[in-house]
């Protein structure tokens, strides 16, 4: 395991790095934007889609750097929704990994253009960096659009906004979840197929599915996290989404059955690599730690 | 002048009809979202950015069709930019077009939501749409995000909100609205010119130009309008700029100097087309409407 922490780390670093060199300041009156954007960006945060999106590549026999601007692109996608979902009109939150969140550490008219910039730079990215066919970049284009908007990420925060203080049952829960975390973790394993340009529908399609679990499995650890972790480790006001009223797998099923259910959806993400040879093995380790992360 | 308004007519009826079938309910949960979507993008507008979109197209001996992705893309764009632009972290406005503002008519969060979903929904739209050669939609959705980004429209927002109550320099005020408004005129302008599969890089760099022109000369009007013009006309409330203490061209040069300086835009934007012949009548009829125009 300790192997694998290393490749963490790597790829962490990797993308950290790529997206370092994406947001310089181009003008003086353009500071605070850009500021406001790298704070959101390059501060903390586990890179769970970068980090699928290099093992989704690897996967099919691709190199890191094939994938470096797809990872960057879902990443940028990632970092805006965050800073839109901490906005005093959505969830009001003040922090976001131990730090100030970004309208409170600027303003909120910088967060929200923050948001709106990092979101237009991801599809300038795709359109324009790495050296893929054009038919492989549009589909990676398409594909992060239809996972960003309002079928997808944008129409999971609308649902899950709606539902506060609403009784969901398990199946509404679920289809909040594809659409508000599973939607863009989707984007991620198929974009990193794609960047190594060796992919057939077969194999995209059965990545798809490992995606759909292990980001519903995301989703439900989670939930448990925010029950389980204190405030210091997680980096976030423990019991956050109880005390505000919001779904919850725990409160659906209890703990336990959430842990059951977490650990049934990684054995179905790793179901549905059993088609992909040892090339899938940081995948498959990533299924694993998704469910075993304590923060 | 009477063929041109039916021109102009004709194309808002084409893009409305358009636009109308993007952005069906896809399930009830999603209703509230895609309502504000509708609202926002359905409810009047003058289309100018479409407009130019088709009339360049046509410039170049393209069919209205092969424009229709790209003027809504682009008008995706522009209606989300107003939904964030009018929130109360932001201008803080009440109308828009004579009626309440999206955030006003549904709530905040909606709104922002709405923005998000519609600027995700113009590049999926745009890499999926129309029938263009790949390499010809790659090069439309880099020119689009790079437009819409934060060298473009959203910086010159954030260069707007960071200059109330500053007193600038015609070079900044300038600058300002090349982010803020230009950009994205001139994208409607190249992307309509490439919709046509037509166009040769000098023709779209002199397309630039004109664009770059005639966006100029819009803001230079809008001034103008938010002056001369009453509340009832213009649909949101008359000299709201200059009560706000924002920065505007005839507070710079006068009324008599503005209206000299959007008679010079119109001008280069003019000798900018010299180059093409009959077809491109219609983008010269739209520099002197933009001028001309009293709302």
């Amino acid at each position: 395991m300790s192997e694998f922490v290393d490749y963490l780390s790597l790829c962490q670093q990797r993308i950290n790095a790529y997206l370092g060199t994406q947001l310089n300041t181009p003008q003086p009156r353009l500071e605070r934007l850009y500021s406001a954007m790298r704070y959101s960006v390059v501060n903390g945060g586990k890179r769970v889609r970068p980090l699928l999106a290099y093992a989704s590549c690897e996967a099919l026999g691709g190199q890191p750097q094939q994938a470096d601007p797809a990872a960057a692109a879902v990443e940028l996608i990632h970092a805006y929704s965050l800073i839109h979902d901490d906005l005093p009109a959505m969830d009001d939150d003040d922090l976001r990994r131990g730090q100030p969140t970004c309208h409170r550490a600027f303003d909120e008219a910088t967060a929200i253009l923050a948001g709106d910039a990092l979101q237009a730079m991801a599809f300038e990215l795709l359109a324009g960096a790495g050296d893929w066919q054009p038919a492989t970049r549009l589909q990676m284009v398409q594909l992060l659009g239809h996972a960003a908007g309002p079928q997808g990420m944008v129409g999971g925060q609308a649902i899950d906004l709606g539902a506060v203080g609403e009784q969901l049952d398990l199946a509404t829960l679920e289809s909040m979840h594809r659409h508000k975390t599973g939607a863009l973790i989707r984007a991620a394993v198929q974009l990193g197929a794609l960047a190594s340009e060796q992919v057939d529908d077969e194999q995209l399609a059965a990545l798809g599915q490992y995606a759909d679990s292990i980001g519903l499995a995301f989703q439900v650890q989670d939930d448990i996290l925010d029950i389980e972790s204190d405030t210091s480790v997680l980096g976030k006001q423990q019991g956050a989404d109880v005390a505000r009223d919001k779904p919850t797998y725990p409160a659906l099923l209890g703990l336990d059955g959430a842990h059951r259910l977490a650990d049934q959806l990684r054995d179905q993400a790793l179901g549905a690599l059993a088609g992909f040879g040892p090339a899938a093995q940081r995948l498959r380790q990533l299924a694993d730690y998704i469910v075993q992360r304590r923060f």
